[in-house]
């Protein structure tokens, strides 16, 4: 362990509003004041005819989604609070994309379209703000979705934390889907993408001041892509979850409460980057309770999981995709893991907080 | 002017949580509590099968929008951050299902579905959270429309404001609707649906602590009725929109901002109810700058003008609905005002926040 944390303020960009450098009251009081800062700000960076009409909702054209196939409409929201507001791997700004735009693809959604509500606070740096603004028009962009639709609230200094984006998003969810047709059952496999932990991590070693030689990145990432060729691999996915707050231990543990049969699982061989796994030490934490921003678990028919892993890892985002445990008759609604020694634990859901403000 | 300003902490419910009466950042987790507080809270309040799926995305049904009539989808989002969180007429969950409605209503649209993100700040009485989501579900069914996915985050003691809310929705936008496909020209005539400045005096009266008989109320109000009424009778409406914040003044300024023509209008024919006039009197506030919630302002063609203006006022919620001006071709980007004494004035576009936290 060795270096310094980055710094992140170093990143901000100029402002480009005329007379200030920092957020006021007035940014937000729905005047010229706001409209500056929205065409300065937002519209130069999420740039769309959609957007650009600035009328109180974005009208998504019929062609977009209409095709007469009986598809339906996935719709999807999530807050981001995450502090700091910049860490190594993105930012807020890429997070509230991301987040969003995975959400529609577990549901086996195309992604179309995506709203951004920012509430700021008063003091914020205008900088700083443009530069995450940018994240998520790049995000956007590579996520291959529009931000077509916002708005812009300002609260007093102390009443707020510099920045908190709500994005909602629109996913059209094809006819013929199969993903979900068939529920869990005991024999199916379970399938994660990648190491675990990533996003968590990499802001609590920020936010703890801990240096590696090599910053631990987030792994904040849209998964539509990635899930498309899974699905393309093997269409009977029974279920897909990404394991965000709470991490993979939350998500397995939801994936059998309540239901008549457990989850049996490998803790050897879930991926855990070996930094990781090394800041998780040190801070006292669970890999499996920590968040991932653009990690999958899939769980799926025997018959189709070597397809499925296989796809999984021929995808620039799934190259450590691993099979990590099973669906079991025995002990429902639990989830037990075989250490790497050879015994067996109960793995529980957090019950709370173990990273406040991850996401 | 006499009595009390309300005591809003009255309204909280009793907490539905097994071991909390007040929030805590577990509850922001992702972990059990998360849960709990979900299940509780939400789902018992907004309860429909699609939100109750509990997926990363709220399903909307392929005949919810595909009658295959080239219908265009409508998206809209804003966040909610008003102080106090309950005033007379309504309270931060009602506003927040009722402005977003509106923005897509003012489109045109019928609102088909709404997501609800909540940012919880540690320490908020959950008893108060119950009472404004109990608030959010009765809007929601006033207006037919569901909430069907969410989100919730929780942020340490002094880093939020208690609670704000941040709303999305999709609606549907018919096929052959003719609003806004003919731009406001000279000529045309401005109706406003009722009174103005109603909501933000309503939030000011109880954070400056005036006390009047009758308290003023908010106009929070979903609109879609109203509109879809106006259209019905005057289907040529060139324009709608919301005088929210920044009130009239902004609504006229935008109108008229960088084009070719200007508006004139009457001030004595704007509806100002008389303890709203005498609240702005007493706290130095223009009527024409304060927010509104359940107000339109709509630019209608003179030779439909009538028939729009009994429309509105045949509905509930435009009974003082009245014709205050038109757009001329002078002063191209002016608003100019005739005052009741015959002389004019300038009416300004506010710079910024005259009333903060207002919706």
């Amino acid at each position: 362990m060795s270096g310094e944390p980055p710094d992140m303020t170093r990143m901000a960009c100029p402002s480009p509003l005329a007379h200030h450098e920092r957020i006021v009251l007035g940014h937000g009081g729905g005047g010229v004041l706001t409209r500056e800062l929205i065409e300065k700000v937002f519209l130069s960076a999420f740039g769309n005819p959609i957007l650009a009409g600035l009328g109180d909702s974005g009208i998504l054209p019929a062609a977009w989604f209409s095709s007469g196939g009986g598809e339906r409409l996935a719709f999807s929201t999530d807050s981001f609070v995450v502090q700091p507001l910049v860490f190594p791997g993105g930012s807020i700004g890429s997070l509230a994309v991301n987040g969003t735009v995975n959400d529609l693809a577990m549901s086996g959604a195309r992604p179309m379209a995506l709203s951004a509500a920012f509430i700021l606070e008063e003091g914020l740096d205008v900088g700083l703000l443009v530069r995450i603004v940018a994240d998520m028009a790049e995000a956007a962009r590579m996520a291959g979705v529009g931000i077509v639709t916002g708005d812009t609230k300002v609260v007093e200094r102390g009443r707020g934390d510099g920045l908190s984006i709500t994005t909602a998003g629109i996913g059209l969810v094809p006819a013929d889907l199969r993903l979900g047709s068939r529920p869990p059952e005991p024999g199916d496999v379970i399938l994660v993408s990648g190491t675990v932990g990533d996003h968590g991590m990499a802001v609590m070693s920020v936010r703890e001041g801990l240096g590696f030689e090599a910053p631990i990145e987030s792994d904040s990432a849209a998964l539509h892509g990635l899930v498309a060729d899974l699905l393309a691999a093997c269409p009977d996915v029974s279920l897909l979850r990404d394991p965000t707050r709470g991490g993979l231990a939350m998500t397995l543990g939801e994936l059998v409460a309540g239901k008549g049969f457990g989850i049996e699982f490998d803790e050897g061989a879930v991926p855990v980057d070996p930094v990781v796994a090394a800041a998780c030490e040190i801070l006292g934490l669970d890999p499996l309770q920590v968040a991932n921003e653009g990690k999958l678990v899939a769980v799926v028919p025997e018959a189709g999981a070597e397809a499925a892993l296989a796809a999984l890892r021929a995808h620039p985002l799934g190259g450590k995709a691993a099979r990590i445990g099973r669906m079991v008759a025995d002990h429902p609604g639990l989830v037990v893991a075989r250490t790497p020694y050879g015994g067996t634990r109960i793995v529980p859901m957090p019950l709370g907080e173990q990273l406040p403000r991850i996401c």
